[in-house]
């Protein structure tokens, strides 16, 4: 499924590759089976993986494939039987994807260095923003009035910060990202390229055959430790306040609507569409192009199945699919039904037919 | 369900109040009942309001809430039964919510003032362009040679305008708005970040086992007092013109395919898709993340609720929904039977059970 | 159904015209019927058509067309009875539509030459960066470390190019492009604008009560002959690579998860989104705002229609329709029977009835 990545590169132009000390000092695990002197220079599926690989059991269903895969180290889990080859080690650790996300984390950190601090001669920045001095605002950057940028944040290229802005600490906004004025930015916000924050809510009141604009005079605040992806759209509240909680990743494309209210640790894949004030409690998870109408509630932990259109309140918990969208088990159920619709005609027109037919029997 | 604007609030580093004579000036009320000292600070919900906040009663359910509101000024509608409380004021207007938007439009231009005119210097700007002494050409724009650029027109930042593009007078382009080369855009047009307007066509022939690009030599044409939101893409036409027709608002991430023409007032909600060759007569709707096939003609005043799949032609005024889209009584209706699905089939399967007992009885 | 193109217009502020030995050079047709000495200065419909026009009978439902056409010059196909009017001229070739494409390939050079090539000084490129001495980096582009732009590229305006990305000859990438850091394309590749390619994969692993990210070290790497629409969003791989085939042709505001390989020669239509590590085969074509789930296999030659949805593998040359998506003439047939449910109900209502009233009957 998951090819490999070849850390050893002419191509990446740089080598980074791990010894057996150092992987264990990375994932610190329950217990090491089997020792290799090999160093470690790529990543790989265990079906795959070469002989200076480093692969990792994920998913149970392919155990099987420990024994005679060639990695060099195995992450497997803490209960795993089985013994390595010679000159093959396997490190038990609760969790094999997490531990491989630490070293996956120290690749990134390798091959992309945090870069110095300062600002690009080529950027355009108001000498009235307040920038922090450990902050890194990259080529052709404009940086409006009043806005603040915090410690250790990086603007990489040709970002946009409106007038009044603010990002917090430790945030990276790639290439093309627009921030609107008075929209605000918490700590430890990862932004991806083309992505629009603050533009205006969608919003018209129809009079003398026209749609005239209600202006939308709020902001945007996105809180800490959240990631949004490539050439999403968040609007600007009516007045007030659009909200994206702690903790919530989304995915690219998405959309969200003016007054939108986000909740914590929230998961929205790409292509979602929120519309205007609507609340997501906290820990909702919305499929890929599922669809939410405006001013409902989705109550903590609702889920939402792809494609799913939802427009009534949710309970928390509940895990809905289809459009418009209905218990997931109540759905699974009636796809199955629609498929047999075919037969079900043919069963009426039959019985139609034998009850006729008793009919005149049971009069004659 | 809405919560509140401080307009007086240290992070907009600004002062906004209103006095309740220039309120009055702003709205022209039918009746003012009450009346106030206190200086407006903030916008808010009615249930939410303090006791220096202007608030109003968009929706006639709310109306139980005006009597408990906070509210220093309220605006309510005409025939209003009711007094305010001791230092508070109603405001009776024809339409609340429209008063309120004349309020935020005031806002809107105290908080964003008009930019000074000219060219900024790190714009890149062609000797041939053609632009007007009152427009503003924003920090890293870039303007290709022979376009054009009318009065008091803002680009805001970042924005690239094609070779021999033009844009009338009073736009506003948001940062990174791209229009390509030879498209055109009216009076007063509003487009926000991110979008590309006057990309090719998805147009290719399939010979000799590839797809050979069919060229895209139309143009865009973007009619007066239309909006467009962020991260929309408008495809220029094969030959002849994309068209989008005056006072039509587009919201966010919509696409528009080569040679559509969207007549005048229409709506295009979010992550709508419209394919190549459509037409939209006059004050079509489409409700978001809906779908329409191309070739077709969508008559005037056809709405198409949120998700809907449209593949042929409509008559004047429908209203359509569902995948694919059937008119809305019906669509409503069979998603109401399908529910009972489950129930049907088992009925019919009664229904046979009972038949062959009986058949088996008459036989006998 | 198509309008026209003024080839000679004042708005074009050029002037392109066609003598008929001009155009008898382009398409090289099997037989020249008529002749004229008008200068042709336009494109159009068969019925909208003007006498300086070219036309062309593309589908033969519009033949009738022909005879009353005012165009100077006809396309019409090999076989086609009838003869021109006086000062007019048919040219019979193979493929009407695939010989007008020659015609605008020769307009869209004429009216967008190759740019000079050269580094515009309002560029930012790191002196690391290896670009070809024929390549064009146009104003306000950021080229970053390490990078490689082949012979005859042209980067058009504030394109953004990450470390180490790589980019080989005859390519196109229009304003407002990124390419992050370490991602390949191959040559004559088209994107347009706004599209990000290469930003992180949306993974993350719930641990503690958050999502923790799971880092994104592989690129994307995009083949040969690709076109790839506005506002696109590729991900990049967690390692390895995502893959677009070679000569397959992508849509505005498509969605391209981490680790998908799509295969040769596909159609992506606008606004289809494709979940992660799933596989196109070669010549797959997903209809406009389609979704296709993760980690299964489009066997060659799948189609899909717009706005399915497909979560399972499929079978070569499969096409599929619906959500959930099922064989294409299923779809079909369920969709009709749909909506004949509510007359379905009825008449198992009436069985029920006719049914009580015989068993009563027979009892008695």
């Amino acid at each position: 499924m998951i090819a490999s990545v070849r850390l050893r590169n002419n191509f990446f132009g740089m080598q980074i590759a791990f010894r057996l000390e150092d992987l264990i000092e990375i994932v610190a695990p329950k217990e090491v089976r089997g020792s290799t002197e090999v160093l470690v220079e790529g990543i790989s599926a265990l079906s795959s993986a070469d002989v200076s690989d480093l692969s990792f059991l994920g998913n149970p269903k392919y155990k099987a494939e420990v024994v005679t895969s060639k990695a060099a180290v195995i992450l497997v889990p803490p209960g795993f039987e089985g013994d390595p080859a010679d000159g093959q080690c396997f490190l038990l650790v609760e969790n094999p994807s997490a531990a491989l996300a630490l070293i996956c984390a120290r690749i990134e950190r390798s091959l992309w260095p945090r870069p110095a601090a300062g600002i690009h001669p080529s950027a355009v920045v108001d000498s009235s923003a307040q920038i922090s001095e450990s902050a890194t605002i990259g080529p052709l950057c404009v940086v409006e009035a009043g806005s603040e940028i915090g410690d250790h944040t990086h603007l990489q290229a040709q970002v946009f910060v409106g007038r009044d802005a603010r990002i917090g600490a430790d945030c990276w906004l790639a290439p093309q990202v627009y921030l609107a004025t008075e929209c605000s930015v918490g700590n430890r916000v990862r932004i991806h390229a083309g992505t629009v924050i603050g533009s205006d809510g969608f919003g018209y009141e129809f009079a003398d055959g026209h749609h005239a604009k209600v202006p939308q005079v709020g902001g945007v605040t996105i809180d800490d430790d959240v990631e949004i992806g490539a050439n999403v759209t968040i609007d600007r509240a009516r007045f007030s306040q659009t909200q994206i909680g702690r903790g919530t990743k989304i995915d690219n494309l998405v959309q969200i609507a003016h007054n939108v209210r986000v909740g914590q640790h929230c998961l929205l894949c790409a292509q979602v569409g929120i519309s205007g004030s609507t609340t997501l409690e906290d820990f909702v998870v919305l499929g890929g192009q599922s669809g939410v109408g405006g001013h409902i509630t989705l109550a903590q932990g609702t889920k939402l199945g792809g494609g799913a259109a939802l427009t009534s309140n949710t309970k928390p918990g509940e895990f809905l699919n289809g459009s418009p969208a209905m218990p997931y088990m109540l759905e699974r159920r009636i796809v199955v039904l629609q498929r047999r619709l075919p037969d079900l005609f043919k069963q009426v027109c039959s019985l139609k037919e034998t009850l006729a037919e008793l009919k005149k029997t049971s009069a004659s």
